[in-house]
């Protein structure tokens, strides 16, 4: 990376590149060995900085592992906007169920579960919020819509589920599936 | 415990003994601490056995863990047998969150989350087993039922999903209202 040869006195740029490569080492041997074997100096060693340079940032593993998790978890994407709250939460679902199928993901999402004891982080937040953002918008534009806890409930709940616990039963066509579902539960009448 | 003042040749008595203690010691501290702070040194000083013996017969903490969650997060208790579907889907549910929403019992599914990443637990096989089970009863009856892969989607996702990621969200009704969700989903007409 040019910034190594480039001596600077600002610390902000050696500081980001540390978090940046511990970040990265997370996130490889998360992928490698699964979330229970990531330990502080398995993490120093891969990132090539000092165990104590982690635990003076970071705190413990945990916490390190926690916020790992909430940046990687959150698909980087504009919401989706068809104008049909039905599409849109298509397009999310299945945007959202690609992104935390990928193994590193899935293995996160498993790791943040743990850490979700303590209140530690709440990965999923995020969901919630954009959840509401779809709800809101489509009622705006004067259309009928699932609450956003039905959101939760019958489309977020399952496909994190299926990842977290059940990674075999997973397919392609799932998402859909669980619109057409949601829809059912809405529908007047 | 007068197992301890009776000197036996079975091997198999200390031997269940030791198991017992180990698995109880493994449920206290992660109801304690937390399943990511369990390490098998603490484990055996916790049931008063040697770590060697526990690395012997479990290999790693993560086998020991994924022991005591497949145990103790099933609830003991025949299936309910009320001759209606919904009224044993709405006892099934009622059960099952009732069980997994005490500390120790979230503590233990979050636990088996990290573990459910190499495939060495499927605590959560049994519910599965048994939403077969209810179903398979109320086709023998005649009756029209959501199928296996609906409940799990729509029923025991939800659940397994506000307790392990969602804590703060839980609240008594919940079950009532994802069943008669589950009945909107897959009523005819």
């Amino acid at each position: 990376m040019s910034s190594d040869s480039v001596p600077t006195r600002r610390t902000g740029g050696r500081s980001a590149l540390v978090i940046a490569a511990v970040r990265d080492a997370v996130e490889d041997l998360i992928a490698e060995s699964g979330a229970d074997k990531v330990t502080v100096p398995a993490v120093a060693a891969r990132a090539g900085v000092s165990p104590s340079s982690i635990y003076r940032r970071w705190g413990d593993v945990g916490s390190l592992v926690a916020e790992v998790a909430t940046l990687r978890l959150d698909p980087d994407r504009p919401l989706p906007d068809t104008g049909n709250i039905g599409d849109d939460l298509r397009a999310w679902a299945r945007e959202l169920y690609g992104h935390l199928a990928r193994p590193t993901k899935a293995s996160l999402l498993r790791a943040s579960a743990v850490l979700a004891d303590d209140g530690e982080t709440n990965c999923l937040a995020s969901r919630r919020d954009e959840a509401e953002r779809l709800v809101e918008r489509a009622h705006a534009h004067g259309q009928f819509t699932p609450s956003v806890r039905q959101i939760m409930d019958h489309l977020v709940a399952p496909i994190i589920y299926r990842i977290t616990f059940e990674p075999d039963t997973v397919d392609a066509g799932f998402p859909e599936t669980l619109v057409a579902e949601l829809d059912r539960i809405t529908e007047t009448g």
